[in-house]
């Protein structure tokens, strides 16, 4: 606490890039990013990409003095790789999994495995409820054709609905992670509009790192050159927003970056550079004025940009479904084919057609074609029907905003 | 309304059981649903198992004249079966799917493949926010050996998670829906222990209906009477759960079953009972006490006995997880072998040790055993995640019971 009326709140987060066997130097960062949190002391730590739980176990062994709380949120075949360590008692905790999260089949990709989730947890600090949220969205391999796009907007939504649904009883809303959005994306827009989080970065008093805020950027040793081509200082991905619900005031104070190797180290604590805020909350004498900052006209046209982006997905999507269906139904049409020439040959109507060993080899192909493709076709129908949901969702928003006075 | 200060309600819980293929007279039933709900011009409808989007839209273009708003919550392949339809403004949605709901390979059951969740959404009448619920949990198919019963516990855990968590700014809660469990069931008590909800048939002033408000009767013509002998007078699974939250007090007037046919018809609705309840709901001077009804000590014993099933379902997950990886391991060695086989014939080291259609056969086994026991290994990797996961978060939550003043 600073002052009676002033509560001081500061707040890392970064995504550790800390993947088993495949990240580079993996435990010596992890042990650096648990060295560093020690000596620092903030007071909430929001990381992803934490997918190991032994990682998670050997951070929260040696965090154990100056974060005594923290909470690991498990889904998915590795994980969600999201983490939360407090100075201050975790209340409660609550864990969403996004609908949408990629193709199984992108194996090069991957994000589908990690089951992509939002994290809530509820903490407590002088009788102020903070609703601290930390998530990480699918992520964006090609800028000029994003085949994921449909799908991360979808996250975007259900991130800002259940952020909307769950905060109603906070004074404080944090929301930490890699969004894997640039600033001015339709769904960084959607997800401020939608919910009325404010950016650290766009917000903060004092600013200290990397220019515009970039979070991944060339001077990283671990980052793909190739990729930041186009963006000479990087991007901005990895964010910190905030708002306040009821009769409280969030500032901005100081908003830093790491800029490409961890404090005092040679090596980064992660491909990503790590952001670090500090928030003043004060009580004010009026209640803040309704949820959503972006002025409602403003939107509207947001939630139309973002619904006609989800269309375009919910009609490539419908495409997909209906040829993996096409190639189900060709593929059982040979193995009745099939069947039906052993039958003949059994029933001695004619020779036999094929050599045994090329026609079991037909059969075996045929069967693999059928069940990847059934699998790809019930995968399909699953993501029409949620694209569907989300795009109705936002009409029904579209509605409710259109409708008020 | 009901004079100044009263305002009521009638709702309406259903589990349709309409099935495509499957369900028995399903389309004459739910015409015969619509024409009764059209016909008693309830405020508040919630439907389980309408599996077909088809069968949701005649519903919808019926209903249109009475009930103008309504919604259809899409997840999983076949949807989630859940819908509502309101006489007032629907004014937000969101959908949670349970990270737990049986397993795939249990054909015979099918409920993984509906995707279980429950569905939330917001109205307001006379200016009091109604958060309303409609859900429906994995079923029972043996009360002796419930091998899903720390799944449904899971689902029940969750279900009280989500409602506590989004309904914190909501005057009225109200659940509705089939949730699989008889009354004394700990899944039961559980759910309304940890979200203080009460249960309507136990609170209301009048009552109407099946002997004990059963809704899984001998007497419906579609119940399977085998399944029910342990249980003469059937059994009670189906439910309308409710709660104030604010200034605001609920009290239920009537509680009224069906009783094995639909009101002056010779078929029933389906093969549960209808459940129709009449709350009034007033403004009160005091604002209702804490949100836990039930009294804290019997609580954390209700959230212990419910760890405990869940560690004992997470122990069987972890068996599965081994024996799945076991068996993967010992196909992959065969296929090593194969391999190791024919590069010796290849080499010229031996003669051909199989004639090549076994030989194939038994690669084409193997490959089959791998993948399945690879995917079978994975789900139950992610099954006891989510087990863990659950038994942290009860954990959290008996100590912060314990730590109650």
């Amino acid at each position: 606490m600073e002052g009676d009326s002033t509560l001081q709140l500061r707040v890392f987060d970064l995504n550790c890039w800390a993947i088993r066997y495949l990240s580079k130097r993996r435990q010596e960062r992890v042990r650096l990013i648990g060295d560093v949190l020690r000596q620092e002391r903030f007071d909430l730590v929001l990381l992803q990409e934490v997918w190991s739980e032994q990682d998670y176990s050997d951070l929260k062994a040696k965090l154990g003095g100056c974060y005594p709380f923290s909470h690991y949120f498990r889904s998915g075949v590795i994980g969600s790789g999201l983490c939360v360590f407090s100075r201050f008692t975790i209340l409660d905790t609550l864990l969403y999994q996004y609908s949408l999260n990629g193709y199984p089949y992108m194996l090069q990709h991957g994000d589908w495995f990690c089951g992509k989730s939002v994290g809530l947890v509820i903490i407590k600090i002088s009788g102020i409820i903070f609703n601290v949220y930390v998530t990480h969205l699918h992520a964006e391999y090609s800028r000029e054709k994003d085949a994921y796009l449909p799908h991360r907007l979808v996250q975007a939504w259900e991130l800002a609905q259940f952020i909307r649904h769950t905060s109603k009883a906070a004074d404080v809303v944090l929301l930490g992670g890699d969004l894997n959005m640039h600033p001015e994306d339709v769904g960084i827009r959607l997800l401020r509009g939608w919910t009325g989080l404010r950016d650290a970065f766009a917000e903060a008093k004092h600013f200290e790192g990397c220019k515009d805020g970039c979070t991944l950027i060339p001077n990283n040793c671990f980052t793909i050159k190739t990729e930041l081509l186009p963006f000479p200082l990087g991007i901005r991905i990895d964010y910190i927003l905030y708002k306040a619900i009821s009769s409280f005031m969030v500032n901005c104070e100081e908003l830093k970056t790491t800029t490409g190797s961890a404090p005092g180290m040679d090596i980064p604590f992660s491909d990503h550079e790590a952001v670090m805020a500090t928030l003043h909350i004060r009580k004010q004498r009026e209640a803040a004025s309704g949820t959503l900052s972006t002025a409602e006209p403003a939107l509207v046209d947001v939630v139309t940009e973002a619904r006609t982006e989800v269309g375009v997905g919910l009609r490539a999507a419908q495409r997909q479904r209906y040829s993996t269906g096409r190639l189900a139904v060709l593929a059982l049409l040979l193995l009745l084919l099939q069947a039906a020439a052993v039958l003949g040959t059994l029933a001695g109507l004619g020779g036999q057609p094929f050599p045994k060993l090329s026609f079991s080899l037909l059969a075996f192909l045929a069967v693999g074609i059928l069940l990847l493709t059934t699998g790809l076709h019930l995968f399909h129908t699953i993501e029409v029907k949620m694209l569907q949901g989300t795009e109705e969702q936002m009409r029904m928003a579209l509605r409710v905003l259109q409708e008020r006075p």
